[in-house]
């Protein structure tokens, strides 16, 4: 190779405390020597988040976590830890829960610890949203990059199989557009590749033992190193595919990456060798669509949009919304047929080619 | 895995521009808006140091570099940069070089971009090291990791081709060594992986082709690589080994390390099943070993710690300075048995096992 490309590290502490979140946190927030935690939880995991802060001096608890993070939300939350002089926040929960922990970094400062309970991969991004109405607002700054991230496999086994799935297998997308994406360079390619060969390994343990901590590390594990290979590689023709299809549809996020993923895939596998060569063998299969195939097997993924909602008369739309929109990097050329028989395989469940 | 660990991300911007060193330089300082450049590089590479820094504004240029970094040079670079006013260092050379741009890093806080020019590595590090008479102190400190590297395979196709194959299998023994040494962790091994692989890659194409900047570029990215995964990994028993023999008996690091390396992951391989399949892997061999055997061969490199400069004589004394180091974390436990077996080996050139 002699292409040139820039990739910027971000520093932060990843710590993995299997069945020990809160004396990861307890060090993490000591380390910063922050003695005024602001714990932002959604209702729901009010209750594990005020155990994973047991240990740590909370002056304040948010919990009125929305969705995408409205703008109002956001202002509540800032004012809520500027009030409560808050030095530090720990986020405990999901995508919109670190969502809005970001949004308060964005204006306070303050640093993070971000106690992940999904597979979202929010919490090692320096990327940050906000909504206002219908209008999405998103930007990168350093400043929300959590400065620590402790997954704790524990805090995940309660996640239903069913969206352990589809969520193991957005983060799986990642990796896989990761590889032929807009400003995908060899590290994040390897990284993507070390992400694909976790969640390989662990979905299926997580399939078969929910409970267990062996596969939701591994999960977790490859979730983290699919966020940091996507933030830097940005989105290819998968994601903006189903940006297009979940924006005009409203498709549930996670189970359209399941269902389009092998798709995209079977087009591109053949014009990017070396990344067919890399899934493949994270795998452990002769190729990587095949070794794709068989873990969505073993996994029962949705294979279908039109279980997801989505129209047969909404296929022509979504091709014309799709095309303008494929990214020049794409390694094999997409013309309106290819993306029609594409859509229509994807649309109806049949085998990916 | 269900076991826990911490890995701490290192922030740092790391550009490959082949044939484009000035360019990129100039971009890095520039995002810095610096305007007082201190350069530093040996009297050899002086004139190319020069031309990198052709579109900077550098008011002073500081060529006494010497290895190992003597505590007295360390300080008359620090006045240099004090009296110049500079705000940034600029470095432009291999370890040496780099080394004392750190040193002055250490005490003024003055942002890095390193333009590295061999396969040492000391770029992609927090580690410091300053010589006082025999005495060698060395420290980790976020302000010595340079802001940016710049990677310019041009600047190393003039490394003579043994040097470039000791110094490449150098950093391949970061990375093997990586797999279990007593910091190791699931990123560090990964990174190593890759490392490995890219070494292995770009090695022979060095050795085919000194001056092409393809087989260049691999290797630099190989090092890089190799350096990160080994500076947060730790020493493992190949690294404490050659301490030991490069401390008592003097004998060439980069050298020694090519020699001992194939020794040390046949005791360890049989143990380290992962790290066997992930290194036979990056090699594209059926073994982690020989795979090693045969890009040594390919590369004609060292082969007897005798043709080094160690005597017969020195083995007895060298087995009991090594056991007491061994790290308890190393997959196969080491005996004066196996040592004494493994040392003559390594003395004599015979095949490892």
């Amino acid at each position: 190779m002699t292409t040139g490309f820039t990739h910027e590290t971000l520093g932060q502490r990843v710590v993995f405390a299997p069945a020990g979140a809160a004396g990861a946190v307890a060090a993490e927030v000591g380390r910063r020597d922050a003695r005024r935690v602001m714990l932002i939880a959604a209702p729901a995991e009010r209750r594990l988040a005020e155990q994973v802060a047991g240990d740590v001096p909370v002056v304040a608890v948010h919990d009125d976590v929305r969705m995408h993070v409205p703008v109002e939300h956001a202002q509540r939350a800032r004012a809520a830890a500027t009030e409560a002089r808050a030095d530090l926040v720990l986020s405990v929960g999901g995508g919109s829960t670190t969502g809005l922990a970001k949004a308060v970094a964005l204006t306070t400062g303050l640093p993070i610890v971000a106690v992940p309970t999904t597979y979202a991969g929010s919490e090692a991004t320096p990327v940050w949203g906000l909504t206002s109405g219908h209008e999405k607002q998103t930007g990168v700054d350093p400043r929300v990059l959590p400065a620590s991230i402790v997954y704790d496999a524990a805090l995940t086994t309660s996640l239903p199989v069913d969206l352990s799935v589809a969520s193991g297998l957005n983060a799986m997308a990642h990796c896989v557009d990761a590889m032929w994406a807009p400003h995908a360079d060899p590290l994040d390619i390897a990284l993507a590749t070390e992400g694909a060969r976790a969640l390989a390994t662990g979905l299926p343990e997580v399939v078969a033992d929910p409970g267990g901590l062996d596969g939701r590390q591994d999960t977790l594990f490859g979730a983290y190193l699919a966020a940091v290979a996507f933030a830097s590689a940005g989105s290819g023709l998968h994601h903006k595919l189903c940006h297009v299809l979940g924006g005009r549809y409203d498709l549930p996020h996670a189970q359209t990456h399941a269902v389009v993923l092998p798709h995209v895939l079977a087009l591109n596998a053949p014009h990017a060798p070396d990344a067919d060569r890399r899934l493949a063998a994270a795998f452990g299969s002769d190729t990587a669509l095949g070794g794709l195939e068989a873990l969505r097997t073993t996994l029962d993924a949705p294979r279908a949009l039109r279980d997801l909602g989505m129209r047969e008369s909404d296929l022509p739309g979504a091709v014309a919304a799709i095309l303008p929109v494929v990214p020049p990097s794409n390694p094999t050329p997409v013309t309106e047929d290819t993306m029609t028989g594409l859509l229509r395989r994807a649309w109806e469940g049949a085998p990916p080619r």
